[in-house]
This record gives structure tokens, C-alpha cells and sequence, in this order.
């Protein structure tokens, strides 16, 4: 076994990867088709060549297992699983690098490092099929939903349960994936930024400082349908002017919040027709901040105006909540090793929250100290075929999560 | 006969109108169908009581001529079609209040009056099957687009043409409708408001001094969809931000204009969903002006915000014209024949634009001198079953429109 670290083989796996699971529209591994299946026993013939025990969980994740002298556990995650034509790197990038960290750790302490190391590649983190993301890790967290998650269907027709029978997993025993955690005392995942953040900043690699907390509502504005031609502006009760002007509204309550975002993704006009004044007009507002505080002020801000719009525009409006997290915030001497780790290597750092939601943020709501390690994304786009990452700061990610394993196995050891 | 005018007889038949017409939902009157056949042959019904010569022109457009000692002759008109699910006033008072008036002259002047007196029941005003109204009124104007209504099909894909058949119309002859205008020296055409002004002012009738020309354009606003979560503010592409700023534009748009309105009646985002910053915004917008300079700034001042905002914002804008009419302005003297005979009626009076569009802004494009007259709308709403206006005013009206109708034969007389 080489015992030096080779951040070049991780590149030439992520391109045979894209070889055999990706067409002219981007990646297709989605999670428990056949072309996840074949990517999962891809990644299993390589796990055989190391001295680690693998097994598939209750939920779907795969455990590979490298034994320490201490029963403690390492964890290094990512996940397999593609959006339908998605990017080359997002979720296998995590998983590639850390196979090749835990070749190092296996090849450098000859099989037996201080404290066990395992990989996981976490079942369908996208949640393209099923419109649930993070499916295995929130089985595993013991966040998921049984009652919502039950019901569940894709485009077809078909029930997540049947789904998840033809990959051989039980939909009713998925939570029994809880125990892998048992001796977990770390979490480290690396990812694309899927944002532009350290391109503007033109750094290649960033820590993670935790998840942003996300409230995702629909803003219903009531108004009343009028001729276009025969009522007057002042007489109108126009569900549309009042949504409208939450739209630059929101720009303002994020700037106020110092980090926040916020979106209107989806507007929808009723009965809208060109000759009548709008009835009804929903717009669904998604807000985002790592501090909670923080968040709570932004959707009370939001309330606020909407109410005050409405009643400008004399119209009624009605708010449903459609989702919502906490704020997840990683773990801080993870957050300072990973700042070392990645000043070491490329002698430049940044700390950032991340919008999206990860695996590493179900890990971290179990209680398992965690961190994230962000790569730069070109474009600052990801779930799109045009999703890219320079070689030299894929390879620099490699060096700097395995720089990152490597303390955080001398920290594991240290706690236990 | 009884050369008195009895407006009571009008009301009456109305109601006689709607118990075989409307169901739990309003009027369903509309063109071409077996009920509006039936409407027709009960109006005909009542014409053949009078010394009248009635027909069906080449477009459908049915018309009863009181022969008078000049060929010249006077036009009454309205139409006996409704939307699906209208009121019980929209179209058939003008008819009904045309065959009050009718009566009342043929009885006056004992079947010879000093002009011809011509009732006009328009095919098709609403346009509610094939979705072009004053289908009638146009194919008899001249400015029916045929290339445009041969390719129209009804909600179940029937043909305009294979309608049209059905009741015994030939599309490729409706023009020939146009000599039924040959003699025509003036057109009269009374109709409920379907807008608030005179509701507003408290007063039951007005003189209208023409319709609206109308601009209706679809415009898009093009940026990126960007995630929501990893996107900072400042670095967005956001289409519905500059989409949503042109509705409170409009509002101030109209307001400069004096006059004109303005409506936004439909939006929709792609890709629409919560997750993602709003890559291509589509809302539509119609403006409506008497005059048409004024028309032409209100539509120059929507094509200049809407580029700012696109600038602003850092996304595209295109424009796409859906339809466009130069105002109609009715002729001065019948205005002012109008406007006394209301105010001999109620000692008030108002002149106002209509908003709507009506047959009489075909029969006026065609070169005839027209005017109309309208009565308050309760609500101020039309096209509803709840559409509804005071039965002192419906008399009213009959009675000035009857006055109206005197005047201008006088008129029509005195110009031959």
C-alpha cells in the first residue's frame, strides 16, 4: 500500500465516475434507480481493496468501516446520489475525497489508526424523486418524518415505501439506521460551494460555519377580480400591486439581517387574464439565516409588510407555512481545525454559512460534532451539467479535508 | 297601438328573458348555441307584432327595419348574447330598450316615421366561445381579421367557420354584412355601465364620449435561477424584481395620464419553485386611454420603466404586442343630443369614456355617427350573475334612450 496521498486519482475517479452515469444533459444518479445502484457497487469494488468491513444501514447508507485502536469513530460522508441532470462533482466529490483520506489513514497507520474511520455515503441526499432531501441521514438523525415520508410519491404514481422495497429496504425499520451512530465523535464532509461566494472572493476553499435555518411560506394576497377597462386605479383591490411590492421588500429585510437571504420563487395570479384586475396572488418566500434570532426577525419583518401592503392596497392576506429548519451551526474546533487545515494548504481561508442544507446538518442536529469544508464553484452554479470546480482546487480540497482527518483524528483521540 | 313609451313593459321582459335564459349561475346566452337561437326567435317573435321587415344579415347579425320617408336611417342596437355565467342586463337592455323605442315610434308616427328606424341585434358581441369579440359588429365594419378568426376553435376545437355553419352563417361571405350600413346616418346604443363611475357619483346615467383605445402587451423579464439558499442578494438575476417594481408603476403611470388605466393580469415565474431565484418572469399589461397621444405615453412610459428596472436589476426585457385599437371618439352632436336627452330625464348628468369595448365602437369605426348611453352598474360589476342595477334607473334609462332616439331623428332628418 502507498501511504501518500493522491489527490490526482480522486480527479480521474470523478471523471470515470461521469463516464458511465452522466449523458449530454448532466449526471443521472439518482438515488435507488439502477444507475445508483451500479454507482454504489462501483464504490464498493473500490472499498474491497482496503481492510474495512462495508455494510448497507436499515435506511440505505453505506458503512465502510476502518477499525482504531479506539472504538471511537471518525466519520467521513458524502453522498452518491445525483438531481437528474445534475453536476459531475456535487455529492461525489465528498465521497471520492474521502475514500482517498481513508486510503491514506489505512495505508499510514497499516489498518489500525488511533480511532476508527468511517466512510458513509449517505441514500438519497437530493431528494429528486421524492421531493424529501436528505432522506438517509434524517433516517439516521432521527429527524425524518414517518407519517409525512409514508405518503410520499414520485412523478409515477409510485410510493417512496415501494421504491425503497426494490433496493431491499424496509420502510418501517429505516429510524434502526440510528445506531450507527453509537460511537460517532466526528463528522467531516467536504462539498462544492454550490454559491459564489469564494469565487468572488477568489479563494479556493472556505469552513463552513453550519447550515442556514430556512422558513418557506405561501403569501396569499385576496383582492377582487375588476374590468381592466372600467374600474378606476383608485377603486381597485388588486391582489398583484400588493405582492409586488414585497418583492423588492425582501431585498431590504436581508440586508437589514447582516447574512440573511431571502426568495420569491413562484408567483401565481388568479383569475390571470389580461382584462381583469387580479383576484388572488400567492408567492412563496423562502428566508434563510444561520443566526435563528436572526432568522425569526426577518419572517416577522416579512409578516409585517405584507400586512402593511395589504392593507395599503385594501386586500386581505393570508400566510401558510410550508417548511421550516432551525439554524444547524458546526461544531467550533472542528470550524477552527478546518480553517487550519485549509490555511495550510493554500495559505488563504474564509469562514461562510451554507444555504443549502446538507447530510452534515442531519449529522450535527444528532449531537455528532461536525464540520463542512467548502471547494469554490465555477459559475457559482451546482444541479445543472454545467457545474465546475478548477482541478488544481479539487486537488487542494483533497490535501486540505485530509489534513482535516488527520486532526480530527488526533481530536477524537484526544476527547476520548 | 299605444304610441305611449312604457318602460315598466321593458323591465318585464327582461325578466321574462332571464326565466328562460339564466340558470342558478346567471345568463347563459351565449353566441351560436341553442339557447341564444332560442333568445333570437323570441325577440323575433315580439318584432313581428310591428310593422317591420326583419332578417339575418350574411355575419348573423339580425335586423328589423321600420321603413321611414327618408331611406336615411336610424340605427338602435345592442346584442342578445351573453358570457357564460352573466348578468341579466348586459347586451339585452340595449335590445329591449331598442324594441321599447321602436314601438313607441312606429306607433307615433303610424308605421312611417320621418326616417328609418332600424333595430340591430350584433352576433356574438362577448366573443366568449371563439375568444374575439364584436365578432358581429366587425365582419359588418370591415375590420373583422379573417385570417385571424378562420383559425379560431372553440374549448372543444370546433372551427369558427364549422359554427358558424351550423347556424347557417358562411364564414367566407360574413363581410357582406357591410351593405346592411349603406343608408346608415346614425347608431344608437344603450348599455349597463359594467364599471363604478356613475355608482360613485350617485348618478343613473351618463353620455359616453367613446371607447377606450387599448395597448395590451405581454412583457418578460429575463435573468438566471439562481439557488436560494447559496446566492447572495447582490449577485441575483432576479426576474420577478423587476417584474413586481412595474406594478406600482403603472399605478403611477395612470395617474400622470388623467384618465387611462392600466392593469398587470397575469403573472407567471419560471422555473416557479421555492428553492430558486426567479430566471424568467412573464406579466401581462394592458393600457386604456381616450386619447391617443396620451395611450401612446402611457405605453412609452411602461417600455422606458420596464427597461430601468431590467437595468436595475441586471436582466433583459423583451415586449411582445398581444393587441392593439385607437380610441373611438363618438360623434360631438349625439354626445351632446345624449347628454340633454339624460339630463331632461333625471336633471343630472355625466360624460365619461367607456372602459369596454362595445359594438358601437365598430359601427362608429365604420364611419357612422354613434353614441352611447350608460346606466349605473350596482357593484359596479358585470359578467356575474351578480351584475344588477336599480329598476327606477332601468326605467330611466328606457325613457332618455327613447329621448335620445327622437333627437336623433330630428337630427338625421335635418342632416339629409
Amino acid at each position: 500500500m502507498n501511504s501518500t496521498l493522491n489527490p490526482k486519482r480522486t480527479i480521474s475517479e470523478l471523471k470515470d465516475l461521469r463516464s458511465f452515469t452522466a449523458d449530454e444533459n448532466g449526471a443521472q444518479r439518482v438515488a435507488f434507480t439502477p444507475k445508483w445502484m451500479e454507482t454504489r457497487a462501483w464504490l464498493k469494488k473500490k472499498l474491497s481493496e482496503l481492510p474495512v468491513e462495508t455494510h448497507v444501514d436499515a435506511a440505505g447508507n453505506l458503512w465502510s468501516t476502518l477499525r482504531g485502536q479506539s472504538q471511537r469513530a471518525l466519520l467521513l460522508g458524502g453522498h452518491m446520489d445525483s438531481v437528474p441532470n445534475g453536476g459531475w462533482l456535487d455529492g461525489c466529490l465528498d465521497e471520492l475525497a474521502a475514500l482517498e483520506t481513508l486510503r491514506r489513514i489505512a495505508a499510514q497507520y497499516n489498518g489500525r489508526p488511533p480511532v476508527t474511520v468511517r466512510l458513509v455515503d449517505w441514500a438519497d441526499e437530493e431528494g429528486a424523486r421524492f421531493g424529501k432531501s436528505l432522506f438517509g441521514s434524517s433516517a439516521c438523525s432521527g429527524n425524518l418524518n414517518m407519517d409525512e415520508a409514508r405518503v410520499l410519491k414520485d412523478k409515477d404514481g409510485v410510493p417512496l415505501p415501494d421504491a425503497l422495497k426494490k433496493v431491499g429496504i424496509e420502510f418501517d425499520r429505516v429510524k434502526e439506521s440510528g445506531q450507527e451512530l453509537k460511537n460517532a465523535a466526528a463528522y467531516l464532509e467536504l462539498h462544492i460551494e454550490q454559491g459564489p461566494v469564494l469565487l468572488d472572493l477568489d479563494l479556493p476553499l472556505g469552513a463552513v460555519l453550519g447550515t442556514f435555518g430556512v422558513e418557506r411560506h405561501a403569501i396569499t394576497f385576496h383582492g377582487q377580480a375588476a374590468h381592466s377597462g372600467s374600474t378606476p386605479m383608485h377603486r381597485r383591490k388588486d391582489a398583484f400591486l400588493a405582492a409586488a411590492k414585497m418583492s423588492p421588500e425582501i431585498y431590504r429585510i436581508a440586508e437589514r439581517s447582516t447574512g440573511g437571504v431571502c426568495t420569491i420563487g413562484s408567483c401565481t395570479t388568479k383569475p390571470g387574464i389580461v382584462t381583469s384586475v387580479v383576484a388572488d396572488c400567492t408567492i412563496t418566500l423562502d428566508q434563510r439565516h444561520l443566526d435563528a434570532a436572526a432568522l425569526a426577525k426577518m419572517l416577522r419583518e416579512a409578516k409585517e409588510a405584507s400586512q402593511h401592503f395589504a392593507k395599503e392596497g385594501n386586500v386581505e392576506v393570508s400566510w401558510e407555512r410550508l417548511w421550516q429548519i432551525e439554524p444547524v451551526l458546526f461544531h467550533p474546533d472542528l470550524v477552527e481545525m478546518c480553517s487550519d487545515a485549509i490555511s495550510e494548504t493554500c495559505g488563504k481561508m474564509h469562514r461562510l454559512p451554507s444555504g443549502p442544507l446538507h447530510d452534515a446538518a442531519e449529522v450535527a442536529r444528532a449531537g455528532v460534532p461536525t464540520v463542512m469544508m467548502f471547494v469554490q464553484s465555477l459559475h457559482g452554479i451546482s444541479h445543472n451539467k454545467i457545474e465546475d470546480t478548477k482541478e488544481e482546487h479539487l486537488e487542494m480540497a483533497v490535501v486540505a479535508f485530509d489534513k482535516l482527518a488527520e486532526k480530527a483524528m488526533e481530536w477524537v483521540r484526544g476527547e476520548t
